[in-house]
């Protein structure tokens, strides 16, 4: 913590649970050749693993969000929340040995942890504060749509975040931050950083009851100069949510 | 409504059905191994997604349009538009479920919601305007031609469109639209916004019975300085309508 | 014709023929695997396809070329011209749908229309003109080499093709063209414009019977502002002329 | 080692052992149709391989690392180091050709040679200063965690490292090394040269206990002027360590 | 040759041999499924391909290099020399048709032509001189490594080498050359010229019997501002030499 000082500062961040994005398209044409009675057990085998999951989730050891995905990027989304990269790994391998995963096309996946700034005076360990505890460690919504797409922070000629004083970032974060909590009650915002971790350094995963709100919110902010002059972003994927009890409907064919 | 003003302000959109754009190559030989019985089973029951489809179009609850698609980005696009994001996530799977699905290979596709801008007067609600809602819940016209293209205003050093003022981009606009003003009755023009949807900003999707006017359209507008500056295009699709009546001629082998 | 001025004067282009380059590479391990009497019975459906091909051609409602090329990126390409786009899908398709092609690989395919600027006086229809309407309407050549390439005019910083004046951009124009005259009865061009059909804006193709001379003219126009400056480039594509008494020994396993 | 000045000096290296990073996904629907016998065996040949290789690390011939991979980029990774290209290219060839590799994907591989910068003065010989050996010659750490990213330094406009002068460039680079030494002790950093090997100058290779230090690192690292202004970083891997022991846990489905 | 004066003046070029460079990844898995005999087969008759080429470098109607390929870019490279691209061609296609392509992944190619800028006084034949002609149609070395890159010269804002005056590109190319000269006896280099052939505008292989000379030659370059403003870079490759000899060793299982 008794840290020299750089050419720069690096903003200080809490960090939480890892997480994993796993997306996947589904092979329609493979898993129509099982018969019904192999379907179905492939189906009970991954609604079991989705119930052992979630008794982590009810032991707040951590968290987990399945949603359909539109378009062809992936048919379904798994998201995981897991106190250690170990597990995350657990979890990431025992879907991959599963039936079902026969069935899937690995489309797209993200690593991260989830990320919150340090704005506690400096004399509180935040990681007591149970506000933040609710933020780092949290239990992810049943939403009715999510909208996921990782990001960077530019480094282009004079458009370089990183070479920004300290002072400039926080006052263009705090405008930045101001158009989020307008969308307070309508879009849950999950926060993951990757620097190190994955190819972009942040994750935003949204979620909100009326899919518009990912739209307004995203095109609100992108006037922000934060994303407009400092924002790199990568794939956008959006989707509706995928209960346990919709599995079997949303796999029969 | 009643919200506080940021660093730059972002245009007010209004936002119709959404919409999906699905483009598909044909795997000819895998088809071609079937029997005319299967084959024929096979475009039935395409045949008859299509009419369940138009039923909804008829009813005023959506609309589509199917077109044969020239190069080897695809051969068919099939575009849907619905009121709710679950609905079209319904057709995407009852499509992907289909016999006729195993015989094609996803090649791109388009998660966007039809997008106006909001030029009428505050006190009127927009979506009581018949003149408005006629354009956020349109019927697709059976034009001869369609031309789509996913695009982003331009973020790039002094070429930042995000950063300019609302009244500089109001009038880059009118000057924009007056171009495509010009092809009325020529080329009918749907304009999707996909902000927290998908990689672009925007769908342009192009309707026209000669396919010379797409050309000449884009290419006009490309001297203008909102697409000379400022626009980024993605993929350029170009295709010739595949009414039904011809859709066993086109799947004839 | 009486159109509006806007920020930025567009070009004004005489649009021919419908253009289609078609790259496959042939999957050698499935062709060798059929017996030399279903090959040859693939050999022959396709030069079937070739000469009705080449009626269209003797009775000018059209012209193709076929080349091998060299290197991994295709086996060989066809190159197609018809009056309309429906045309050219329909040979698309037929092509599609032949033996041969369940055993070749689509690499890479091009759609545009053959393109020239108007250098016309305006009280004469350029369309009448015979020596405008021999380039509109060309019969490709049958030179020992072909030279594809995609391009586009940079729009980036300072380097903005469509925000010069016109008269800027006719200057460049008339000193790039020259370099092209240069080699007149060396190189043949057809240029096809490809805005709204396809992802560059033009395609350039070069005939020679010396294949050498296609890198002198393309290394002699980079230098020249218009490619120095505002050219961006997409694959280059070369190869050998690919007579019909050919196929066979070409497709010999 | 007499040699002229050029427009820019380049910086002296000293080059150890060659490098080889091998990222492989598993096919895990291939992998299950094996009988257990026949994954048993693949898997005892593959400990064998590991169990020869490892000889050569107690001899201080090289040493390699094995890792699982988080996320759908690969499910593994070993990092080899050997005195010559020859022998990392048996070694890649003898797994390539196991039983294990017909059941592995390759997605992602990096070659180099680990690299250090010459800070010694002129007149002694690093090669021979036993500190610099256990660099160049390293025997890889067996920490919990790995991180792995290719890198460049930037050529861009204004941002162009190679025109920067030596002394400038070496300033800047002892601040960044500051950096790093602030994590001694809690990450291990193996720095590779792969100009004129692979597709960047260099490949990082970290090790630690605990993942979030990678993040820490690099985050900090990344508003340092060096990174900031001079860093392109391709993909990121991270995972955890997969001992021996572990290999048939891992691998059991 | 008695050209007009353009906006900028090209370097003139000599040109020599042809070239190919065939990259090919192994497909293990089909090649173990062969018998031994069917593998022996097949390479006896790429042997025998081999030996007939070999005829042609003998009789100086060309040349050809074999190397493996380290990293999962290519398990082996082909570079070929011709004096015609049909005879390029030949060779591609009698390879492509062996029972050994069966069994390999076309991953990279690069169609080009050895190239010389021509110092030589303008009275003199350089295509007579004998020193010149040893290196249009050079006999590729044995060496034990080869290294191959792509590169570009960049036309990006202020770095656009094609706008700058002929006397600076033949300035900084005279420093530039001066670095490689340094490194004779250590590294040959054949550079082949691409543009209008492929992707990039050269070719670089480099020969040495000591594979860290590419890297510090690379290395060195970089901070050359030839390199350092105006270079940008392709793939790079590296590889170990495969004799005849070691064929049978190389693709034994």
């Amino acid at each position: 913590m008794s840290e020299t000082k750089h050419s720069n500062e690096a903003a200080q961040t809490l960090d939480g649970w890892y997480s994993f994005h796993d997306f996947r398209a589904i092979n329609w044409t493979a898993w129509k050749s099982l018969t019904s009675d192999e379907r179905e057990a492939a189906i009970n085998e991954f609604l079991g693993l989705l119930e052992k999951w979630n008794i982590a989730e009810q032991e707040e050891r951590g968290s987990q969000a399945l949603y359909s995905i539109v378009g062809q990027k992936a048919d379904f989304m798994l998201m995981i929340l897991r106190p250690t990269l170990e597990e995350i790994n657990e979890i990431e391998m025992a879907f991959n040995k599963s039936k079902l995963a026969e069935y899937t096309i690995p489309t797209y996946s993200y690593v991260s942890v989830v990320e919150l700034s340090n704005y506690l005076p400096g004399d509180e360990n935040p990681y007591e504060n149970p506000h933040v505890r609710a933020r780092l460690y949290p239990s992810l919504p049943k939403a009715n749509h999510v909208c996921f797409y990782p990001m960077d922070k530019r480094r282009q000629g004079n458009d370089n975040w990183y070479m920004l004083p300290m002072e400039e970032r926080k006052s263009l974060m705090r405008s930045h931050g101001m158009i989020g909590r307008q969308y307070a009650g309508k879009v849950k915002q999950v926060i993951t950083g990757s620097v190190g971790f994955d190819d972009y350094e942040w994750g935003v995963t949204l979620f909100a009851d009326d899919v518009l709100q990912f739209k307004k919110l995203v095109y609100e902010m992108r006037f922000d100069e934060v994303s407009a002059r400092y924002g790199e972003f990568g794939s956008f994927f959006v989707g509706n949510i995928l209960s346990e009890e919709k599995v079997h409907q949303f796999l029969h064919v």
